[in-house]
Parts: structure tokens; C-alpha cells; sequence
């Protein structure tokens, strides 16, 4: 039984977390922390009453050290790469959802999350949490940083194209659509109810810290640099995201070739389904669950490809992935606690 | 004091106007007509109680022609056809809110609407109702063809670009995404709540009947072929269509220009609202008014344009804009009813 | 043409105040102010960007008594009692719409506002603005205290019963539901998006300051103390208020003869719609309108009496019953800028 | 590993009972059949996609009868009845989740549910699955008929007052709301998304068929007659019931004494959490889960119970309980697949 920890608790990563690791048959969690919040978790989360009497502490490393072999970071950007070293010192495993350890050069941290970066020892050896593309990676590694949100569903649904034609990609457009809880628990007028029900919008258009890392990893699979083009918008949904990605190609492609090249390229995925032409993911049949739904349609004139990617963004595209991050790096069965 | 009639009162489009018109100082409704709902207005919809004591009649041409200066007919989709050449032929004014008169070629009506077309005459005829681009044309005119919803949207987004550089454009993708009253008052499984609330998904992925009416007005203000590349999906709410239009350009553009050149096309419109660089629309900005809200920002290699517009599907896209048509064809002043 | 002003517009009531009051026929809106925001108001309020060039000034008595003849207070609990006294002294009408004005004993407001009362001589003066209930003394005063939202449509509900029947009630019961809108523009974590939506919840169970506000115009109305059980709940929808009320009798009464008496009883009043029997009231058809829709059923033993009461708690229940007062109290057609 | 069968999976609750079932370790699902609709279960519900292969034939109780040892009927009611009589013969265990054996009384089934019952034999020896009440009995029978979701709620809530303080027992109103997918999955009007989201409506005022189920067995409870006034209401969300119950009483009750009973009737009960003083429960603590949350409130005059209680209507509602209650006859933990 491995002892897990959770730094993060009263956020909804946090949460979703503990959820799933409640339910985990392998793994036992001894110890929860927050920086400001601390109590009962089912006071913190009543819906956890009955189902566990943990508490939450106000997050110490030397209690995380002794209580856990392995800790999950659910902490805001810029917090965890205060935290990750000591506990990689220790012998510790990490699972890091933050963005702290997705940008590998610094500028580019810098320019995005608006601190200079503290930790590029581990930043250069974190390994990137995308289950289906780096598997074998990850199952080697103490630290995975995992994925943002909406560059899992967007990395999911290019991987096949750009690793198998980097040279036909003309341009890449990602319209992005995503529930609330892809803001966390910030308490800020924007996100209140009159302002967020009943409305519609984009949000941080061209300027989201998301793009680089979507550009960063669809460059190395491409073997060249990919650039893109990506507008995030605002869902009156709990959680969710959908993208619609336009690719503009260079030359012609056939559809059933195409369509026939994603399901090899997923085959022996369980929690990625490549939807039969003609359909097209929706949010109710990924929402709750660890799945990556990918619509494809060609243009007439097969030089526009559409992909539909649907994930829920705080299963698949935070805490579920990282409960899959850590069945890989113990070598639990995969689908452990996410089916 | 202008005699008005709306056929087609048991939908939200023929509601809407309803609305509308009862608010509007210089006409009357003196008819209003479906094709199978019958009886007391404020029974199809009780929110009229004490507003209005008007009696839904089945539809009767002779009726209309008798009761009515001007008909509104909010029809669906291969219905107005049957009905237009009558009202026409009689002397009176009319304002299709359907799709029968925006596609002007035969086969492309045919091929979109599953139909052959029964009315090629009046066709020919219909000035299309975009009330900011064809003004002129409607003022003069007794038979407007309503514009569609998603094409009012993207038209108004995309008129200053097309018209004025049309040689810029290499390529124009259209996110559209609506509110369920898109659709209409259809009860069928895909429109429950359960299967639309906290749901989000693309739908008629390249294949919706709007794309070859914007194609062919963009086309006519370009002064050569435009195509794009449409994709509309359904939101978890009432009314409001907000689109995200990525265009790649052949050559770089300058930002406070451009804005610049889009705040002087639509200097002396009340409707169309280009915001400042920086701002997005918001749909509830916009929901339940006539107002067309523009937003536009500039890659940072200039050669990507992203447009947001954002419009109330059932008053901009529809009642709201056959008021503003009605406006301009009787010489009223062009706000009236509508602020 | 009567000149107007609105202080606080930063909030719902206010926004909603304005929306009706630009087009109402007989006045003119001359001063906008608030206690904090201040700048044009289609900044604070994007949707009226080319609906008006109002500037909100920071609230100061003076500017509001040279601007205005008539003043809407749309101010917090608490604050409006430090401005109605300077207004009124200066000869200006006052319409307030806070609950400064509405509870008469000042130990009751004490109780239930937690502060003393600081104006107890316009106190005494204020007229309660249920405008169907107290028309002739509204016409003959110049300041009004706007009801409650819960009030408004517990009070109309209850009118007739109350006052005509007064001995046949033997407990009243109101379960009241109210959409998001009515805690006002308050940022906390109890309103953000993500803990509203898809939840529901009772709150201040029988700890309501309105229940005092209702307590004392129904036994106002009944000749005699009336009390009742009250408890409000959170609705996840952005306005509107719906209330069952469940009235134990101490004898029987008839159902037609019941709903006979208040169609009588509501007979001329055009924002007062009481429903035909076996028909309930829908949010839908009241909200963004200034109506109160009733329905009314009576049990099998014919001992238990269930009304149901709709009512939109930023119109009727807040700026439309606001406006209804004023034109009222000046006037002018009841139903201006109403309908 | 029991073998088990759901009739009735193209349902709501057929869908959250093989998602209960799927994940429970002491059973296996060998049989999934509806009367109307047939093929893969992961058509029908593409969520199942990579959890299931399981195909869904058109109901043929011979085959039910081979594959299963339990069988689970998700069926509308007037159709269990034709079912049950064949599969308990055959010497299945039979869970129904319908309306049809939870009414004794034939006169009170047929005026309910406007159909003679087929099978009094059963309807006799059917024991009603309110697990927390009827444990013993659950374990002993072959037979349960599984409580509608309304009366789950309303019992849990009134359990311990009616059985310990029956004659303290002056009147009960419950005041239901519950979300749309307490309908089914029935395409109707009034369910369509356009006339559910942002509204809010009483139905079936006095007249749901829920009344008798709550009242026969809170009669049996008290061991005396009680009566209900029992109004429900349609909330714009998926899931979620919440009651707020009003009981006058004979005589004074202390609340912290009926607060530490209330603890203590469910002292030992996973699934029934009774919140603290000043508590309430919210739909989203409960949503997903098989609990019932029930907070208590009584008036400054001690003469007035306000109970609130929450469930999820499509687990503790009905398939988890369900499932709880094949737990219940199996030995199994009760927990199991349901924490």
C-alpha cells in the first residue's frame, strides 16, 4: 500500500484528487495539506462526511516527508517551485500539477508566468505527465509534471497527425472551450454566477500560458517548430473543455485513411476514443471521467482538417491524469481507480 | 399607423416579434397566424396575459391580405415559399424571416435545403435584410429575405475586412457557437435539458445550411470568391451566438489601424458596437438587444486576425433585425422598438 | 419632463432601473451616482454602450438635489437612511428602495438590520410602495419605501385571503425560491459560478429579515398579528422569485369561490394575473417583466390552501414596482415604461 | 460472483445502475435488456464506450431468467407488473425500481397510477426497500420493491420524529423541487431545455402520485394515520432532490434534544448524515452520492419543524439504492460500489 499525500486540498484539483484516491485499491492517503486553509476535510468539503476523517494541515515538508512516499502538488503556479525540491531531496516521488515544470527554457517561463524560475535543476528533469505519448518516460521518473488542461485535450488530438505528417501541418488553429472549474476556486467577480450563467465569451485571446506549452510539446513530436493559434472561452458549465482545432494542410489528405491512422495510433488506448466518422465528441460523455473523446472531419477539398477533442478538465486534464501518471510510475494497472 | 401581421406566432422567432412589435409606436399587429397552433395568444404563451387579447388564426392568405400592410412570416424552412408569391402578387410589403430567399442559385438552395425551390421568381427579387451593409436596397424594396443568424453575425464581423482589403484574406475559419433557441421550438431528444444542460458539442461539423449563405455574401463584398470553413456547436443556454473567426492573412495588417478602420465602417451604426482593442463581447451584452458587439486582435506576427462577434440569435439574428428591415422600409425612425 | 436620478447604479437594482427608465416616456434620467464605482456608465455596464453617455458621479446630496426632482435609492441596507432625510428636506421625492424604510418599530429594525435606526422621523412618514395594495396613499406622498423582494410576492399573494378571511387562517407556511440576482452584486464564494450551478439550497431558515417585513403588512392587512414560517432558497437561474405558500384554515373554504374572489379582487390590475385553476406559475413568464403571476389550489379536505406566487425580483419585486410607484405618484399612465 | 440483470438500461436509472454495477466487485453484469430499444450499450449511451462490450437486447424473460441470478427492473410503471410474477417463479431475486408494488392498498394503486394491478399475489409479499428502516426484511426477501425517489427523501427526513414522537404530529407540508431527470427520459415539451433553463415551476400541486408512497408508510411508522400536503417542483438542473418540510406541532420540542436523537436513530448509518444545528444540506454535497443530508431547525416558538433533506433522485433516489439494497440481500458490505 503506498502512502500518498495531497498539497492543495481546497482547491478543486485538490479535491477531485482525493476523490479518486479514496477509491484507489493500491494506495492510501496519510496525509492532506493546504498553504492558508486547514480543518476537517469533510468541513472543508462536506461531501467528503462519511467518507473520510482526514485533516488537512497547513503544509509542512517535513511532515509530508515522513507521512508519504509519494506527493501530489495541487498548488497554484509559482507556489510549487518552492516545494518540489526538498521533496525530491528526500527521495520522495512527485507529481506536480502545476505549471511550474511544463516550460522547459526559462525565458519562456518567465514571460508567462511572471516569475523568474527557481527550481531549473528539476525543471530540466521533470518529465512531461501525457500518459498515452510518454509512458515510458514516466515509468521511469520520481517527478512528473502534469499536463495542463487544455493541452491535453489539444496535444491528445494532434499527437497522431503531427508525429506522422509534421511536413502537411499549414497552420493550426485552437478554438478553445472550457467549464468554470478550469479557473479554480478564485473568488472574483468574473466568475460569479450573474456573470458567468447565460453568457458566453473569450477570454485572454492569443495571451494564455497554455499556448507555449502546447507549442513546446507539438514541436517535439513534430520535429520542427509548430506554431499555433489559440483563443480559450468561457463555458456556463461546472467543468469541461472542448476544442475545435482547424488545420489548415499543405496537401491533400484522405479521410478514411486518416481516421483509420488515429485508431491505430490509440489502439491500445483505454481512456483515448477516437469517435467513427461522423460523430462528434459531447462534454456529457467525458464529464466525470478520465476519457479523451477526438471527432474527425475533413473538408471537401481535404485541405482543412477539423478535430473535436473533449476531455474533463479536472479528471483527464488534471487529477485524473495524475492518478494515471502515478499507476504508470508504480506500475499499477493503469486504469486503476479512473474507470 | 401601419397594419402588421406575423405568421408562424407559435415559435420563438414569431414570439420575439410579438414582443417587439407591441412595444413599437408606429404599428399596429393586426394578425397573427401558424400553421397548426390555433387560439388565444396569451394561452401559446402566457407571459402575453394582459398584454394582448390577439386570436392565433390558421394560416389563411386571404385573411392576412385583408388584415395586414405588412407581413412578417416566420416560417420554417420551405414553408415561406409557398406562401410569399400570394402576399406579393396582392401589393403587400413582406419580411421572410426564413431560409427560402438568401441562397440565389437553384442547385445551392436544393443542395442545402433538400428542396427544389417553388418561388424562383421573387427570388430573384428578395433584397437580403442586412440592414447595415444593404440599407439602400431595403429602403426601397417591398420583399426582404432575412439574414440567418449565424451569417448576421459573421457578415457584420467580416464586412469592414472583406470589403476593404479582400486580397488579405488567405483564409477565413468560423467557432460559432449558439444558444439552443437556434434550433427552434423542435421537441426532440437531442434539445432536452437533460441532454443539453452542462453539455457542450460541435454539430454539422462543415455541413450547416448557413455556410453557403455567408460564402456568398462575403463573396459579393469581396468582389470574388470567399469560402470558409464553418463549424457551429450548441450552448448550454437560451439565446446568443458568439462567434470566434480566425483569418489568416497573405500579408501582415496593422492592429490600431484596422480597429481604426472598423470603428469608422460602423461610425454612424446604433447597432454594430466595435470594441476597443483589448475587449471581448460578451454574450450577455448583447442578449436580448439588437446590438452586434465586435471584438479584434492581431497576432503578434500580424498575419493572424481573430474576430469576436457576438449577437442575440432571435433579435439581431432574427425579430430584432426583421424590425430594424421594417424600419428602414417604412422610413421610421431606425431604433424604434429596438433600444 | 420629469428629471430622474439613480443612486447605485453599480448594482442590479440600479442597472435594472436605468434599463427601464431610458425608455420611459415622461422623464429623463439627469444624474447617475453610486458610493464607490465611479465613470461613464456603459463602462460599469457594457450593455448600455450606445444607449446612454451617463457618467456615474461618486454620490453628494447636492448634486442630486440641483439634477433631480425625483431620486431612486438603489443603495445597500443601511446606507440609504444617511441620505433620505437631506432629499426629502430639500422638497425632492424620494422613492428608496433599501429596507431602511419598511419596518416601522425601531427595535424590529434593530433586530433584524443589526443597527439603529438613524432617520425614525421619516420612518414614521415613509409609505410602503405595494402599489396594488396602497395606490391612494402612494399618489399622495413624496417618498416611498420600495417592498422587499420575498415580500412583494408573498403580499400579493396573500392580499386577498388576509384581509378578507382573516379568521378562517390558522398557520401560513411560505417556501420561497429565488434566483441568484437577489443577494445583489456581492463577490464571495457562496455565489461563485461553480457553487451555485446545479446546486440548490435553503438558507437564513427562519432567520430572514424579511419575514418581519411581511409579518407586518399581513397583520397590517388582517386587522390582527399574523406570523408566519419563512424560508428562502437559492435557485440557480439568474432572477426571479417563486413562493409556495401553504395556508392551514380553521374552516373550510370553496375553491371557486376562493379563486372567484381574487379575480375580483385583482379585477383592474394589470400587473396582478391570477391564474385559472389548475394552472401554476412559471418563472419564465414573469421574468423581465413587472408582472405577479398567482395560482391557487385547495386540498381535497379543503383545510390546506397551496398559492403559488411568481414575481421577476429585480422588476416587480425591485425597480419595475419602483417605477410603478413613481408613475403613481406622479400620475402618469401606471403601466408606462411597464409593458 | 452474482450475475446480475438490468431491464430497462436505455432509462436514466438503467444508465446509473450499470455504472453503479460495473464497478462493484462482488457482482458481474450479465444481462441488459429494454423493451424498446436494443444494440451495443455503448450506443445507446456513448459514455460507456471502453467500460463495457455489453449489448442490450429487447426483454425476453427466459433469457433474463438464464443469465441471472438478480434481476433489476428500471421499467415505467405498469410495466414491472407484467415481469415480476415470471422472473420470482422462475426463483430470481427481483429488485423493481418502479412504482408498481410500493402502493398495498389495490383502490390506492389503480386511482394513483390509472391502472388495475396484475399481480396482487406479489404486491403482497413485496418488501419496500428503505434500506435504513427496513434492513431486516430487505435481508430476508428474494423481493424488494425500491422506494420512489421522493418518499426516499421525505421518509429518511421524517423517520425519526414520526416513530418516536408520532402524536407530537399536528401537520406536514413538503415542499419537493427536484431535477428534470427525476421525468425519465421522456421527450416532452415541457421538458425541452428552451422551457426548463432559467425557469421554475410548481406541478402536479396536490396530486403526485408520490403523496400515498409517503403517507402509507409514514402511517406505518407512526403507527397511526398521517396525512401529507405534498407540492413538487421542477428545478432547472440534472440531478437532485431537496425537501423542505414543514411540521406544526401539538406540543414544544426541545431542539438540541431532537437534534442528538436524530443523531442518534442514525448513529450507525454510512449513508444518512444529519447535519449540525445551523447546517443545511446542499444538492451539490450529495449529488453523485448515495447519502441523504438532513438538517433540522425548529422555531423561536418551538412549535415548527423545518426538516431539509437532500438526495440525489437517480442514486439514493433509486439505483443506489437499489444497489444498497442487493447489498442488503447478498451479505455483501452495504457500501460496496457505493462509497
Amino acid at each position: 500500500m503506498v502512502r500518498v499525500g495531497i498539497v492543495g486540498i481546497s482547491g478543486f484539483s485538490g479535491k477531485v484528487l482525493l476523490d479518486l484516491l479514496l477509491n484507489h485499491k493500491d494506495v492510501r492517503v496519510t496525509y492532506v495539506a493546504a498553504n492558508s486553509t486547514t480543518g476537517r476535510v469533510d468541513t472543508i468539503w462536506p461531501e467528503f462526511k462519511n467518507r473520510t476523517e482526514l485533516v488537512c494541515a497547513k503544509y509542512a515538508s517535513q511532515e509530508a516527508i515522513e507521512a508519504c512516499d509519494l506527493i501530489f502538488l495541487a498548488l497554484p503556479h509559482t507556489e510549487s517551485m518552492n516545494v518540489v525540491g526538498t521533496l525530491l531531496a528526500a527521495g520522495k516521488n512527485v507529481i506536480d500539477l502545476s505549471g511550474d515544470y511544463r516550460l522547459k527554457k526559462l525565458p519562456l517561463y518567465k514571460k508567462w508566468y511572471h516569475a523568474d524560475h527557481k527550481d531549473p535543476k528539476n525543471l530540466a528533469k521533470a518529465v512531461y505527465g501525457l500518459c498515452e505519448i510518454y509512458r515510458t518516460k514516466i515509468a521511469k521518473t520520481k517527478f512528473v509534471s502534469n499536463p495542463g488542461c487544455y493541452p491535453t485535450a489539444a496535444l491528445l488530438a494532434l499527437a497522431p497527425l503531427v508525429s506522422i505528417y509534421p511536413k502537411k501541418i499549414a497552420s493550426i488553429a485552437i478554438d478553445a472551450k472550457s467549464g468554470v472549474s478550469g479557473a479554480g476556486r478564485k473568488v472574483a467577480e468574473g466568475f460569479m454566477y450573474c456573470f458567468v450563467n447565460e453568457n458566453f465569451k473569450a477570454y485572454r485571446v492569443l495571451n494564455h500560458q497554455h499556448t507555449p506549452e502546447i507549442e513546446q510539446y507539438l514541436s517535439r513530436m513534430a520535429g520542427k517548430a509548430v506554431t499555433t493559434t489559440f483563443v480559450p472561452h468561457l463555458l456556463p458549465i461546472d467543468s469541461g473543455i472542448l476544442e475545435t482545432i482547424y488545420v489548415r494542410l499543405n496537401s491533400v489528405l484522405n479521410e478514411s485513411a486518416l481516421h483509420e491512422m488515429y485508431k491505430k495510433f490509440y489502439k491500445t488506448e483505454t481512456f483515448v476514443r477516437v469517435l467513427d466518422l461522423g460523430q462528434q465528441p459531447e462534454l456529457r460523455h467525458v464529464v466525470k471521467t478520465n476519457f479523451c473523446d477526438i471527432g474527425l472531419t475533413l473538408s471537401e477539398d481535404r485541405k482543412t482538417l477539423v478535430i473535436t477533442s473533449a476531455i474533463d478538465n479536472l479528471v483527464k486534464g488534471a487529477a485524473g491524469q495524475a492518478v494515471q501518471n502515478m499507476n504508470i510510475m508504480y506500475g499499477f494497472n493503469e486504469t486503476e481507480g479512473l474507470l
